[in-house]
């Protein structure tokens, strides 16, 4: 009864951006363990069993996987995008320290996909093109503080900020606040990108400004770009323009 | 004679980290354009040309793709890792922008990839599990002093700090310089991970601790994460712990 888990993402939309080795764990999982919406997007074998489960509460969804694995099982724990970026990788590491030392010995990979940003940003060009970061800003697991002052550093720090899980329902303001920080930092004609379901039917992007951008137009569903101070508009003939950070940044190059 | 340009990545090495998009661009170019090292890795079909070239000049090597394009060839721009980290995605949206509007209608694309730190990350768990951000260390094209200020302000923010690029042979000294200015914000008992060549055979990872950790030993294929202050070590039965950085942060909650 040798059983495993492995911790694969499906990237944030289609088929195309599932990389073969997480598809083939896919096909060869005896047990598939995620949240609802993600497994919705799986065409399940026969024989599979679905584990789903609603947002939230990934520690005992993780919790679960372990103990299938414990039992023989072949655990496909599965997220969107990368699973180690804001989902499920970081809570089946959880639950593997809270068992003690010896009870560790369970075959558990994570296995890296392709996580929002990277094809929001493919989609556009470029915009991380030079040094950038990804805030989380969902204030369910940590204060708002420690978000704030992430933004105020981040901005200060001229990075391409990356903003995952800007909005929802139940937390509508802190993509407000959010703006209100970057603003009171970063210059008005900052490029800003909204970024809507990347890569799926409904897919939706368009570019404006940080002095112009209605930050009640984000939601779940939406990845922000804020760009450097470097970041620029390439018009096309048509249609939404390209964004890029150039990689060259000019001053006295040591 | 319409052509077009395809800006892939191949991921950190294995095929089976090349998405499905990329490996079906890369079956289908008449032209394969890149750095000689990443092209070596291909197989490359009979009848496909190829344009190696050194590392370096990556805007000379863009501006070549569009001209193949421009003459009617399926041109694949191919770096590693990811096209938009560091890589060939900006560079050819500079050599569009370069061109004069009515120039830019050409069918380019940018397609998405598996960069370096998240198959980095996912062999050591979720290392990147809460906000963090990724710095090019090489100052060949922006100055020291950009690089040293966004350290420094990442530090501050307790971002976990991807490092892509820290030592060349010609270069050996940024990373010795980084870690100085590292120590000064973080405590010595801050997670650091080496991950050198990850999924390459030679692949080679260690944990080891901001005040213990040896620079020297970072090259050009090593990507460096430098933990925030709540990243932590997991135990395994045997060999390299598994490392994550909790979701949760403590504090009040809002």
């Amino acid at each position: 009864m040798s059983g495993s888990v492995r911790v694969v993402g499906l990237g944030p939309g289609p088929e195309r951006w599932i990389t073969p080795e997480a598809r083939a764990v896919l096909d060869d999982a005896t047990d598939l363990v995620g949240y609802r919406t993600y497994l919705a997007r799986l065409e399940v074998r026969e024989g599979q069993r679905v584990h789903d489960s609603d947002n939230g509460d990934e520690l005992a969804r993780a919790r679960h996987a372990l103990a299938l694995a414990s039992e023989g099982a072949r655990v496909a724990v599965v997220s969107g995008g990368d699973p180690g970026v804001f989902a499920m990788a970081a809570a089946v590491l959880e639950a593997l320290a809270l068992r003690p030392v010896a009870e560790r010995d369970l075959d558990v990979q994570v296995l890296p996909g392709v996580t929002a940003m990277l094809a929001a940003a493919a989609r556009l060009g470029a915009p991380l093109g030079n040094d950038f970061c990804a805030i989380n800003l969902s204030d369910n697991l940590k204060p708002w503080d420690v978000i704030a002052r992430r933004l105020t550093l981040a901005a200060e720090a001229d990075f391409v900020i990356a903003l995952y899980n800007p909005a929802s329902r139940a937390r509508p303001e802190q993509v407000h606040r959010a703006f209100v920080l970057l603003r009171a930092v970063r210059a008005p004609e900052t490029v800003v990108v909204f970024a809507k379901a990347i890569g799926r039917p409904d897919e939706e992007v368009f570019v404006t400004t940080l002095g112009e951008a209605d930050p009640s137009l984000a939601d779940m569903r939406t990845l922000l770009l804020i760009g450097a101070s470097a970041t620029r508009c390439v018009a096309r003939p048509a249609g939404t323009p390209w964004v890029y950070t150039p990689r060259r940044i000019d001053g006295e190059v040591s």
